[in-house]
């Protein structure tokens, strides 16, 4: 996604380390100048919020930044979009604020505070802070903060907080409101840009004893809704309101030794997307809320997820923990309370590209849901259906037929890419997103969304690449010209293989479906031909133009080539390019400059074949690889996982392991020196790839489920669950062996493990094999 | 100049037309929301100063950005340059301000002003304005200011104001001063971005009775200099200082028909391109300054200007006035005080390109200075030699040899285009450099200058090309690759016609020029040899590369292809892409969308026959002009006057006078819609070419001046004059008859009218033949 350098910060980190255990994600040092970026580190959420790891008890001007979003939910951005203004994810009230004096003095987070701890337990969706902090008077004051985002009432979220005097008596006051005075972080407030002030999206609040009411600044005029529900023991509790926040504040005197917790619920319902907020927020004040009850059903909604999400391994702990991370926050991030979103490249962590949702959607994250939450994955797809008319317009809009799904879509699936950085040329988006349906379907089987809404999905995209391909009668064959494929350092080719070869199998994939279902639903699938105006001429079209398009290729090499013109730039020395561990166009040369040198940000053809592993040979896997491997700069947080991947898929232990790690540690060693703006949503379902299609080497082609395992040294054991037409799956590897265990007793499975085919049945549902 | 689109104003402004004699341009009306756009239009310089036409006595906020720039005098721009920050012209302090107030009530014009007129003398370089106020208790005052910028001392500018009661007795209050509350404008204030405060760029200020001393923040710390000398018959003259401004205020009662009239003369240096400025200050102070006498020394100084710049056309009055204003335009804005500096985009009459150089100004304004002011463009020609050293640095930062002159470079030669909007492809303007050098040579035989110059800006530009070409092995020729050509709408090509011929040109330039001088001047040669390390096998590669390169040409129809892809793209309709007089990418379709259409900007191919008319044919020319004329939609300035030099060459009369209007009045219509943001001298250039090289057919080839005229229909004579070779000739031509007349003695010039040669001598200085 090109133009992110543009919100680049030049700030120097170095990699760094932290705790991992099994299940928790654990930082033991405070330090002022990596806080915002831990802010995004530490973030949980539950597809409905996103809370940043932010402190409760700040009281600078950075901390109205604080970063809790709302899936959907976006204001005026600031520069003109395709159409309208573009939008931005949306910094909402914040619910945890906490004000906390001890004697008088206000007790705020400072390089002198001791056994600092932050830790996210990957298990629970829990975020846990604490520390010890030391008055004036030398008296020292333990306070921890724990908070999570209902994983059972994904309108719920809970907060509590304990206070502990260590050494004294002190006098405590506490305040925890709502609290609506938060800006919008600028973009532009990184160096070496001026400073800005942040952007207020805030046009109007209500604020009342226990519940906020704020208008936003979009075009709908979104109107979100804050209650909260406090618990404490305290017999000073006094409510406390001004313009920006309420709730409420009391003072007591903590004895040495003494410990006080304080809980809170806060519920949360906005306009846009919530049936009757109003009413629902009025149900929550009058409910009797319990903050230990939400929190167990929280926990147990966890627990259900994780008996099909986790991958189990064993042999290295880190490694554990940091998959786990991974998986975590594609968890975290799912909107599944609707099916009129997605997610975002940053989700729901940061306001880097204004929450809005790309290519790798459906490339990198999508698979992970398809493969163990359908449901959760057909959701993601109604949102490309809902906004296919958008797609629709797009594509008139620039002249073409179909639907041309836009690089960078808002929540409406509006272009919000800003002028003349390549969004239009960007079209690789549109086959990705049939490559998904395809995916969807050939993994669930679920005919009914196609029938409903995939193969229109399909339709207009195969239109759209139809009317896009030019016949080039010097080269006597169909041509994509003006393209930028994945590798975005080319900035305009022509016939980029990626984009040729999805283009067309986007087309046959339309007219596989038409096949499919005019055999299985006649009658339905003329009732559609006939709405759509479908033509035996432009199928006939997508027929010729997928047999006729130049797909580059030296025959003599079996190399396949990025584009057409690939091996006439100029080979590059990537010393020379990348001298340090900083993107190319940060230190050497300028990005419009890349054009002249085989150079890739990211894998581009080696891409291509990981999503078509049964279109290419394993020769032609490893010639790429060793081709296209030295000339990657991984650039982009896209890139890491399918070198993975392909190096697990040529058996190649060692740089499949070196892949993994780049990868899965990718925010938490900040890698890409932008975790800060948010963390790389593409690259926690790259990791999950890497582990589940690169190490346990799982594919699907025609209704068989292949599984052909190859563990780095290092594990020990990796298990699993496969969710593939209806079927549930655990898998089982190791170096030794090999178990399966199909669980639901209806079940019927074709597997081909290891290049031999198997079924497996409710009667038989285990196989195990030595390896 | 693309990346102009960011700064164009959404105004709505119809075509409108002024007054025009033979020697004024004069505006009659006042409408508020013009005025800035005005501004722009009646502004004065000498090539010091450039000021624009604000008025004095504003007083709204708008007139902190009244627009007074001196040549090279930037302030730290917003943005990350190719070495450094950005820079920008800057508003620097204004000389004029005046504060007037009649019976204590503040005198500026609304729109009940009577009489209103503003009005620039082209004769005089002299900018007037005046009005009928009428007071609240319905007092008649007449008003009127009259400025110039001293064409024979370009550090001094005069100022007259007069008063006259017209009904009543009226009590005056006049102030006049020298105020630094000024800022520049802030480019994003333009709908629909937000509106950002200006930018101040003084960081310092010494304010003392009578002149001012500011410290700007650009990285010289420039500190400019400004006194003023005061007249007036008052006796009440009271001196006036405050924090930003100094300066004098006195009151007195006119009595009605009264007039009362001050004058003064400001004087300013500075410290990054005067000596001493300091001292010069003070001795200015001393002085004895009469505002009449320096008046009556610069209107002297502009008559010696028009001697041998002016183009007097008979038969349409208004023609003739909107040329000279083209021309006048050129003579107020060249540094003939300095050589180490140029002419910006927008000269030093608005803000726009931050007053930094481009490729027009050697191809379009440069032309005007070689046959009319060789001195001049000799200077104009040092900037580039002052600044190679940091176009060497510029190739090398780009892994280039040679020179790579910047697309668009500051007062100190450095890349100021922002990254990644093409700079790095926009390499014409290396070799248009070269080929202002060479027709400097040609016209003005100045060996000297080549020998001690030129030829090093020959060789570091040829050395650039020799390295910046690669050979197709497929081509079997030398080809470049990733450029953009003059037409800009062609974000990336390879193979540019215009780029690879006048690469080769430069190479063959060089090459040529040391073969001339080898002979003139051997032993000075062999030493530039020696100290360059120019070696055999380099100036061989020249040629080679010249003998083959890859220039696009259709051989069956005889036609250069801008590029050599440029058939592939898809046509386009004119109508349909531009359905209103605005430009494509603000109406239809975005920039980046118009790699997929055959469509130009503005003149490439057509432009570069212009520019080399001897080494093609006619008839190449003609089916160039007929294939690209269509598919031009002319959305850049730098258009209409090479399609009509064209045009005029072809014979094409009414096409021809088409094209004139539409450049000569390019700016008094406001045709860009941008005239706000500065005049384009581009297009003064391109108007003036039209007339001298389309009009009067004038060019050159090989020590002979061609003369081909060819009138439009309504102009019944046209007189010019020529500087070529150190003669001057004057040419007076209609459509019967053509006159010319060689105004040294000792001179000897070899002419080809109309395809027969003449010599016109000491002794023959005159032949005029019919026609």
């Amino acid at each position: 996604m090109y133009y992110e350098l543009k919100f680049t910060c030049n700030i120097k980190r170095k990699g760094e380390r932290m705790k991992y255990t099994g299940w928790t994600i654990c930082n033991n040092e405070y330090e002022a100048e990596k806080k915002r970026s831990r802010d995004a580190l530490f973030t949980i959420g539950n597809g409905y919020f996103g809370i940043r790891g932010f402190f409760e008890e700040d009281t600078e001007d950075v901390d109205r930044l604080g970063g809790i979003y709302m899936a959907g939910i976006v204001g005026r951005g600031t520069y003109p979009a395709w159409e309208g203004t573009s939008r931005e994810l949306c910094n909402v009230t914040n619910i945890f604020r906490v004000k906390l004096l001890a004697d008088k003095e206000n007790i705020r987070i400072t390089d002198k505070a001791e056994d600092f701890y932050q830790m996210v337990d990957l298990k629970s969706g829990m975020y846990s802070r604490g520390y010890v902090y030391t008055t004036n008077s030398h008296k020292k004051i333990k306070i921890s903060f724990v908070r999570f985002a209902s994983m059972h009432n994904r309108h719920l979220a809970g907060q509590k907080i304990e206070i502990e005097a260590l050494t004294d008596n002190v006098e405590i006051q506490a305040g925890r409101f709502l609290d609506t005075n938060v800006t919008n972080l600028n973009k532009e407030s990184c160096e070496p840009y001026p400073i800005q002030p942040g952007r207020n999206h805030i046009i109007e609040r209500e604020i009342s004893g226990n519940h906020v009411v704020t208008t936003l600044d979009d075009v709908d005029k979104t109107r979100l809704y804050f209650a909260q529900h406090l618990e404490s023991c305290g017999e000073n509790r006094k409510q406390v309101t001004d313009e920006f926040a309420c709730g409420e504040t009391e003072i007591f005197v903590l004895e040495k030794g003494e410990k006080r917790i304080f809980t809170k619920v806060v519920c949360a319902y906005n306009s846009k997307y919530d049936k009757e907020p109003e009413q629902q927020i009025k149900a929550f004040l009058n409910a009797d809320i319990c903050y230990e009850e939400e929190l167990r059903k929280h926990t147990e909604a966890w627990k259900e997820k994780w008996d099909v999400s986790d991958i189990t391994i064993s042999g290295n702990e880190d490694d554990q923990a940091v998959l786990r991370y991974n998986i975590f926050h594609l968890l975290c991030v799912c909107p599944e309370h609707t099916d009129k979103l997605s997610i975002g490249a940053r989700g729901l962590t940061g306001e880097m590209y204004e929450g809005c949702v790309f290519w790798d959607n459906e490339i990198f994250k999508f698979p992970f849901f398809v493969y163990t939450n359908p449901e959760a994955a057909r959701k993601l797809l109604m949102f490309r259906y809902h906004t296919l008319e958008a797609a629709k317009r797009h594509a008139k809009r620039n002249w073409f037929e179909g639907a041309m799904y836009p690089w960078q879509v808002c929540e409406k699936g509006i272009e919000q890419t800003p002028y003349n950085v390549g969004a239009y040329y960007s079209i690789h988006v549109i086959s990705d997103i049939a490559h998904a349906v395809q995916q969807y379907w050939n993994v669930t089987g679920d005919d009914e969304f196609v029938l409903k809404y995939g193969a229109e999905i399909l339709l207009e995209t195969a239109r759209f690449f139809a009317g896009r391909v030019d016949y080039d009668e010097e080269a006597k064959a169909y041509v994509i010209r003006a393209v930028r494929g994945p590798n975005e350092y080319d900035v305009i080719v022509n016939n980029n293989a990626y984009t040729n070869v999805m283009a067309v199998e986007n087309m046959k994939t339309a007219e596989k479906a038409f096949r499919t279902l005019e055999e299985k639903y006649p009658e339905e699938l003329e009732k559609f031909i006939n709405e759509h105006n479908v033509t035996k001429e432009e199928r006939q079209k997508w027929e010729e133009i997928g047999k006729n398009i130049l797909i580059p290729y030296v025959k003599k090499d079996k190399l396949y080539l990025e584009d057409d013109a690939y091996l006439k730039r100029r080979p590059v020395d990537m010393k020379k390019a990348k001298p340090t561990g900083k993107r190319i166009i940060d230190t050497t040369i300028p990005y419009e400059a890349l054009m002249m040198y085989q150079v890739s940000k990211q894998a581009d053809v080696v891409h291509m074949m990981n999503l078509l592993p049964h279109m290419f040979t394993d020769e032609e896997k490893r010639i790429a690889y060793e081709f296209y491997e030295p000339k990657t700069c991984h650039d982009s947080s896209l890139s890491y996982s399918q070198y993975g991947v392909m190096a697990a898929n040529l058996n190649n232990e060692e740089e499949t392991y070196r892949y993994f790690r780049k990868a899965a540690y990718l925010d938490i060693d900040d890698r890409q020196l932008n975790t800060i703006s948010g963390l790389h949503f593409a690259n926690f379902g790259g990791t999950w790839q890497l582990a589940y299609f690169g190490y346990a080497g799982i594919s699907e082609d025609n209704n068989v489920l292949y599984i052909n395992p190859n563990l780095p040294k290092v594990w020990n054991e990796m298990k699993l669950t496969v969710v593939f037409r209806g079927n549930r799956v655990k898998v089982c590897v190791s170096d030794k062996k090999l178990q399966l265990e199909l669980q639901n007793k209806q079940g019927e499975l074709f597997v081909n493990v290891d290049g031999r085919e198997y079924k497996l049945t409710g009667e038989e549902p285990r196989i195990q094999m030595d390896r």
